[in-house]
């Protein structure tokens, strides 16, 4: 039916089907491997295929969605406070291509800021630095050592902060790098994505910059991911680097700080709210560089039937270190599944190669204790770190950067150690899915 | 230090050390890794170490707590209306053991009725069944066949529902094994743990027993797990077995319902409130066994730097399905690493191999969605499956289900198909961190 119309990629268009009509831009369905359906992108933003058996009508319509893309140059702010932009990648730094189909980033920083006048308008931008552009889900170890390499440079600049625009799907993974690659932080930095895109109405980019800039007018020392902190417009939370975790695919409120209140509430307007969570204030100290990364590091998850032969996988591998996350308190089968497997001792052969074995709980809330069951006994005995309420993938974050940075003998004091605060001592009950 | 007075596993002693004094139960440190400390259980159950360094003072004190322990034999209530309880092991049926320490399962269902009168004044259980006694971080896949098969014969019977009772740490699992085992469900099943023990004031099992016990008297024709809705012991949560996730490590409310609300709250005196949520009513059909499973399955996570490999590890191993818990929504990396490393790759090469591919999200709220970005379009075009807003945990448990019961060339289409509300076609955004 769609040959019918014969309306071009990229048209809008108004499509009759069975069960309701849609208004919208015609996608490509080149990398879209059902092609018994059309795709069209709504007005809301979103995509939808349509059974092309159910069309009985394609109508074109006059107005191209591409006219309605903002043309706008902003000027850069001369006289406001500056701040340095680093721009990675991601939705938030991405638009929709209509002849392509699909988002793409965009090309310069310049562009990100003509979509965000109300930003050049409370502080001044000079430098945008793209150490690379990629969606975050393909950003890797190398690309945190760059980040932190580029963010420690700008903290050295007359600037009052550095924020780090990024891709959503690995952005914890990434302010827990910066956090920890960063010693000594002298000035706020804003790790800042967004969960929409830019030609969509529900755009949380913009919001979240604003906050992030106000972040980085603020006392407050800390790597922070700043974005909407209720799914409404109204207000943003900061949220410690390494006590942060995407909680949801889509929400513009995904990211929720774990087992600690967010450091502050902030408001596009500038207002800023303590939460009173202990954090470092702006000095004019020097900060310190340790970006190196070993990469022969994995994160794995233990689950009714998992096998033991995994960690064999990694052994075999010469891998450095393994993160757990555990079930409950923090465990793994200590019952043998059968004569071939047993964690117990797959865990006790991994430590013997030298490998660093750390737990930590896929529970995500809570904090790992190898003290109340024999599980965690056992596991703790066969040499097993416990990295109490640590998240697991700041855990994994850590292990890559503390083998990276330090003697073998040093690594397990160091996972222990309260670096950046990715241990909260006192964990609130209050805080539970906050 | 600890020579010096003396005192006897077991006994109950009152430690003067140097921040504060301790007055709790001398524990056995065999399986402690720690010589340095000797490890006190504490009134409030919590184990503690101390430093024998700090210590300047024990006091054997003449109590001993092990006489608190309850010696009461409760009647089974006759006349009331019968359930059936299925025994597995775990915190709800453990009791510390002064002498050996840690935590052991209570030996019969008759030991655990003693310590739960409210219980016996309102249900009848004649029938105690255990079918095993494991911790559940023991417990596999035959497990859960042993434990749907026992339930199935339950639900033949005169009986108005059957309590599961089961360890926290893998119970989300179970209950959805369950979900998935045992079709056209015509009666109440309660998944139950604690997550306190029975020698704590905090004990949660009794609350939890009894709004179990309610759950099974009602209308709700399906598996949940009925545990604690709040950190108080005001109600209980009703929450679908494929629905629902142990949230935190140590929390009596620590099992939430996931991208859907509760089904029901449950008040211990036994009032019940309904969400609305849609759920089955108890009927005089005959449900239906599948409880056969695929052991070839695993379920592994996407994170920076995470290497392809692992596919092929599981290739070699000839593994028929794997679920993978990708970032967003739903995505690994689909730039190559280096040019060793291809997720793209290794999941083509994974599919040609037979393997079943299943996409879930690591967010764990919200849902998968193959269409916005370019790496699901990618993935989906090499096989992938998207399945929707299926928890992780839940796809795993339905993928060793589904290719242990139907034909290989019906699995995509199985996994798909909603089947016991594994899927939410709405989910409602007030859901989140519900």
């Amino acid at each position: 039916m769609l040959d019918m119309a014969q309306p071009s990629i990229g048209d809008k268009v108004k499509i009759k089907a069975k069960k309701a009509s849609y208004e919208g831009i015609l996608m490509p369905r080149s990398e879209l491997s059902d092609k018994e359906h059309i795709v069209l992108k709504l007005n809301s933003g979103y995509n939808i295929g349509i059974s092309k058996k159910d069309i009985s009508k394609i109508e074109k319509l006059p107005e191209n969605m591409e006219t309605k893309s903002p043309k706008t140059r902003v000027k850069v702010g001369k006289g406001l406070p500056k701040l340095s932009l680093v721009s990675t990648g991601g939705t938030i730094t991405s638009k929709v291509d209509y002849k392509t189909g699909g988002v793409s980033p965009f090309k310069t920083g310049e562009e990100l800021l003509a979509e965000m006048p109300k930003l050049a308008k409370i502080v001044q931008i000079d430098d945008i630095i793209q150490p690379f552009s990629l969606l975050s889900e393909d950003i890797g170890h190398k690309d945190w050592s760059k980040m932190a390499k580029e963010v420690y440079k700008e903290l050295g600049k007359d600037k009052e902060g550095v924020i780090v625009t990024h891709g959503t799907d690995t952005l914890h993974y990434t302010s827990a790098a910066l956090s920890f690659m960063i010693q000594d932080l002298n000035k706020p930095v804003a790790v800042v994505g967004a969960q929409r895109s830019a030609d969509r109405g529900s755009f949380d980019g913009q919001m979240n910059m604003l906050c992030a800039a106000h972040y980085c007018l603020s006392d407050i020392s800390e790597v922070a991911i700043v974005m909407h902190g209720e799914s409404s417009d109204e207000y943003c939370i900061a949220s410690r680097g390494t006590k942060v975790r995407k909680m949801h695919s889509s929400r513009r409120d995904a990211f929720r700080p774990i087992n600690e209140e967010a450091i502050a509430k902030i408001w596009p307007d500038g207002n800023i709210v303590m939460s009173g969570t202990q954090h470092s204030e702006r000095s004019s100290g020097k900060p310190k560089l340790l970006d190196k990364v070993e990469e022969k590091v994995a994160l794995i998850y233990s689950y009714p039937g998992a096998r033991s032969d995994i960690l064999e996988h990694y052994i075999d591998k010469k891998y450095k270190g393994i993160i757990i996350a555990g079930t409950g308190f923090g465990h793994v089968a200590t019952q043998p599944l059968d004569k071939k497997d047993s964690w117990l001792k797959s865990v006790e052969k991994a430590i013997d190669s030298g490998m660093f074995v750390g737990m930590t709980t896929q529970t995500l809330y809570g904090t790992t204790d190898s003290m109340i069951y024999s599980a965690g006994r056992l596991l703790k005995n066969a040499g097993v770190s416990y990295l109490k309420d640590m998240l697991p993938e700041t855990a994994y974050v850590k292990l890559a950067w503390t083998l990276g940075n330090f003697k073998r003998s040093e690594v397990e004091e160091k996972m222990l150690e309260n670096i950046t605060g990715e241990f909260n001592g006192r964990i609130q009950p209050d805080s539970f899915l906050y």
